[in-house]
């Protein structure tokens, strides 16, 4: 199936960002009615929700159970890590980036020992790396991963470091945000407790609340693990079980958008197209980029089909904020990048945009390079010499 | 001004629910575009929200500062307790219902000490009792009032309770959920550190966020209270503060709905007219009811303006399932009751609905009533004897 991406309307721009993102009209006027959270009607809605992720998994997914909560997907991240973890767990944090080290950030908060393997910016964490860390401490209980670093954009290696950590007998748990619904994470091939991802990314609902999607006997060995009343997984997930509710009141609307952009993922072809046109996207994108004289942080090999790490040009003529307002001027909201060493700004692939769009998103970088007057896209040295170290990666 | 409320469309039903509740239908055409939440014009809106929020307090407001946060109501009232209770504290609790009872189990989640003051099911909790309960534990530092108690309706006693915790010299934590908006909560007439309310109940915004109206002085006091990284409101305080950004990804479409009803409830002028229209709504449905036999929980005094329990008639004919069904076939979606002792279901007066609408309320439950063949809409003796206790309140 190949349905085409709608343009948006009323002038906005296009978001080019890792979610929000421009979502459909149709998955927006899912949320022109009001819904009682009590209701027959709505309770439906959020079983059709957790079955149809469930469905998404794949293969082996009818061990599993999904979760939804409220919030943003730090919050389902530091719903997992509480609920799942038992307090006298250890956990193996894999960073690469902010969201790797948010996770370790998040069990300091909550009191949950844990050692980092940070690789910096960018670096994959390799399964021979996880299998090296685990093998030297056998105190580790859970391996917590990020499945698209967003911060860089970079593909983690899931396949090996989920190979690794159940070699050694521990559990696997997967900060999926910025990448399920378009890669595909079936647990008949890559095994692992708990996944966590949320609505306004890859499925191209609006933001208002996260999901986990656990193994059943892992949820049911939850319980009094939660440092917290609103974050316990258990819990939510008990309740819904019981009366077909949320434990507390649900974003209505929210679930209403994100029940129409379900709708439009099977419609589209599921996982795998959902995936195909945001690499699409990608390499229009990234082939484009290269032709104006921009370098990517990373090479073919790591590169998701999310977002994409461009260094910015050297040329001192080039200013983000500056290049930013000039892109917005063009309709496209562009996003800042976060690498520490380098200066870089990122740009997403995902949500309502396909090859014609990214077309326009890169003759608006060449228009916004002669408006400034930057003569060479090119980055810096120091830039080019930070992703030699990639190459031994 | 007299602003008239809008009937609800594509023959929806009125949601008489304490929130989710039947909101406007600008309000939801507002969620009709998406935002990049790191672009300017979100920041903006973002300021907007917590400028009119603070102004919302009227007379001593200028001490406080208003922190977002996301998810649902109970996330920012466990945000209030975590974050603003150091980990040393203790915690009055003052329980009537459901919601005093969660906040004290909040507590014990996150390891707080606190003791509860538990008048059952209704029985406000006064200024003499909260007097002698900190004169009995002077390591007592906060108290926590809930303003109307949602599961049975009651209005709390929020002056003597503010009287009495400052007497003491400790701290008073409002969560004004159900409240905040309808009825004033002035600084400068009523002493609190805190209060805590959501985007989906009487300003009549759609679900998704919650907020806190804190003193700054508190707010910068509480840097490392928090038991958790999502729940803390110092840290998104001091964020927003410094980046006019939400910590996480907001719910963008929520909060462009939110600011379309903080415009809303500002053209009809404010807390005083918002507050008078749902007394209007009220006052006609509890005399309506009344007028078909039904009776109220609570006498005057202590009927808030947001949700009014009825006694379910004791005549065997009558089913609250059934009777819920009847009433949504004729359009309106009621509430099941939360009394441990009686059957009894809950009407809401909030939203958007005026006299108008409580007259078909009125004339579609006795409606119902026919179609079930209950002969007398008369609670029960016990019903009676509950209501009893309270005339010694
Ligand atoms: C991999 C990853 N983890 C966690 C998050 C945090 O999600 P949120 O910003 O909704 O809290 C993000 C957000 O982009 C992400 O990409
Ligand atoms: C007084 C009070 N406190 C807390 C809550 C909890 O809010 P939520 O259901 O949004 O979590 C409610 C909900 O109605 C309430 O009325």
């Amino acid at each position: 199936m190949n349905k085409r991406v709608e343009p948006p309307r009323l002038g906005e721009p296009y978001l080019l960002t890792p979610g929000p993102l421009t979502t459909s009209f149709k998955v927006k006027q899912a949320m022109l009615r009001d819904w009682g959270s009590w209701d027959a009607d709505f309770r439906q809605m959020t079983a059709e929700l957790r079955a149809r992720l469930v469905a998404m998994l794949g293969d082996g997914g009818e061990a599993y159970d999904c979760v939804p909560l409220q919030g943003s997907g730090t919050f389902i991240v530091e719903a997992m890590l509480g609920s799942l973890v038992p307090r006298n767990g250890k956990v193996l944090v894999l960073a690469n980036g902010a969201y790797g080290k948010r996770a370790a950030h998040t069990l300091a908060c909550l009191g949950r020992k844990y050692v980092l393997l940070d690789k910096g910016d960018y670096l994959p964490p390799r399964g021979v790396e996880v299998a090296e860390a685990l093998a030297a401490d056998d105190k580790i209980t859970h391996v917590v991963a990020i499945h698209c670093e967003t911060s860089s954009g970079i593909l983690n290696p899931l396949a090996e470091i989920s190979e690794a950590t159940y070699a050694f007998g521990r559990k696997l748990l997967i900060d999926s945000m910025s990448a399920f619904g378009a890669i595909p994470v079936e647990p008949a091939k890559i095994r692992f407790e708990a996944l966590v991802s949320s609505a306004n990314k890859c499925i191209e609902g609006v933001p208002g609340f996260g999901f986990a999607l656990v193994r059943r006997s892992e949820l049911e060995e939850a319980s009094g693990n939660s440092h917290s009343l609103s974050l316990d997984l258990h819990a939510q997930w008990r309740h819904m079980n019981e009366t077909g509710q949320w434990r507390f009141t649900p974003p209505t609307h929210v679930v209403s958008a994100f029940l129409q952009a379900l709708t439009e993922h099977r419609e589209e072809g599921g996982v795998a197209a959902r995936g195909a046109r945001y690499a699409r996207n990608r390499d229009l994108l990234v082939t484009g980029m290269r032709g104006l004289g921009f370098e990517t942080l990373l090479n073919e090999r790591w590169l998701s089909p999310i977002i994409v790490t461009f260094f910015s040009p050297a040329d001192p003529a080039f200013s983000f904020d500056r290049f930013y307002d000039l892109m917005k001027a063009r309709g496209f909201i562009i996003y800042p990048g976060k690498l520490t060493v380098v200066e870089s700004f990122r740009i997403g692939c995902i949500g309502q945009m396909d090859e014609a769009v990214m077309h326009e998103v890169v003759r608006a970088a060449r228009a916004c390079l002669d408006e400034m007057g930057v003569g060479s896209a090119a980055p810096s040295d120091t830039a080019l010499e930070e992703r030699a170290r990639l190459g031994a990666a």
